[in-house]
């Protein structure tokens, strides 16, 4: 059976400026590699309902989850709540369930539950909350979408927290192995090995590090066998070149 | 004039693995926004021809430039070019000039233009090269599309000959400000600072450093007098919270 698959909507104009580096896709590829989850897209969209909106609905159409980080916060342009009410059609507003989980949140930590806080709680119909242990303010799935805060460290939390509910496929097998000569050099032994392991995934990365031009070569599939076999063959064959 | 609009295309199994982070997208965004060119949308696709070639013919309808990085590479996983000719429908094929280029390139640095190192001479017909000073193999232009190298050091060199010769917009004038106070406790005043500055983006951005909640609150906007009238009006309003 295929592995399931997922995609990335990243929400965020201070990405798209330039202002900040994107951590979480990063983040979350890791995390859904090890579980058998194939993150085949990534999207970065800026902070506008349209844009956020048409982007879910083509990827939700098209994969099994798609993983929303961004633009659940109290402010202004904090608009993904009401972006993925649209995409869905269903009304958006504060939740009694939310609320209480807020309001637990802030008991526990001395604060107040204020009025720009409150907006936190507002979640589309139909949606079940994801916890945020971090800083109060849940994230939601509706439908396959699972949208999540966007500070990292609230990020990675709701990750921790909704992965282990999904179910997950063969988790990817990898072996990869350095070898200190140029990409062009190794093209065709490549090609051939790729030929004969139709099944497994050979990629090669350049790298120059200190004036010498090497190759990081990485074998992926699902079939741990298979990827011992074919990085068999790929160690003997650059045995003198290993680094 | 509105400015220009680009989106960034990323091609490469190894972002969405997440063995590698990309960080090409953040440099290209910084770029881009000193220059005056707005980027709009972000993706990350797999090195397969069909999910390049729809992404790309997507996203070149609907902005006025389209950046590629990744997959120009002399492997078998290198397809990008065959991609990007088959979204122009266009044939592909090793291009004197692009060979020539190589040629030049292997001759100074005392390599042989392998046949794998030629595969990187297939240009999509009428494409204009973008030069490569760092590793020889050239992107290139074709229609309103830029195909770039995955390697940092390769797409920074690209982006630095190609960038000036793209017509660029008003740049965009940006000014940040640090408060010690958590978003939600000002989320009230930011909308209502936004609610007077129509013109500029307002954006807020949490952190957490040493047990300190803070909010960086960062202007930006094509008028350098407007954001900073903006920007004192903030400076006045947390005054007694900057840190």
């Amino acid at each position: 059976m295929p592995n399931p698959t997922a995609a990335m909507l990243v929400i965020g104009d201070e990405i798209l400026s330039g202002r900040t580096q994107d951590t979480n896709t990063n983040h979350l590829a890791n995390a859904l590699t090890a579980q058998g989850i194939d993150l085949r897209e990534v999207r970065v969209v800026p902070d506008e309902q349209p844009a956020i909106a048409n982007a879910l609905n083509d990827l939700r159409a098209r994969f099994d989850h798609v993983f929303t980080s961004g633009g659940i916060g109290p402010t202004h342009d904090d608009i993904t709540a009401d972006a993925v009410a649209a995409a869905f059609g269903v009304p958006v507003g504060v939740r009694d369930d939310a609320r209480a989980a807020m309001q637990a949140f802030y008991d526990t930590i001395g604060g107040k539950l204020t009025p720009s806080r409150l907006r936190m709680a507002r979640i589309p119909q139909g949606a079940t909350l994801i916890d945020n242990e971090i800083s109060g303010a849940p994230g939601f799935t509706i439908g396959n979408v699972h949208v999540m805060a966007g500070v990292p460290s609230v990020f990675k939390a709701m990750v921790a927290g909704l992965l282990p509910t999904l179910a997950g496929g063969a988790p990817v097998q990898s072996r990869s192995l350095r070898v200190e000569r140029g990409e062009s050099e190794i093209a065709e032994e490549l090609a051939a090995l790729a030929a004969d392991f139709p099944d497994l995934s050979i990629g090669s990365y350049p790298f120059r590090q200190e004036g010498i031009f090497g190759t990081n070569i990485v074998v992926r599939g699902q079939d741990g066998a298979r990827v011992d076999k074919a990085f068999a063959r790929l160690s003997d064959l650059f045995a003198e070149n290993r680094a």
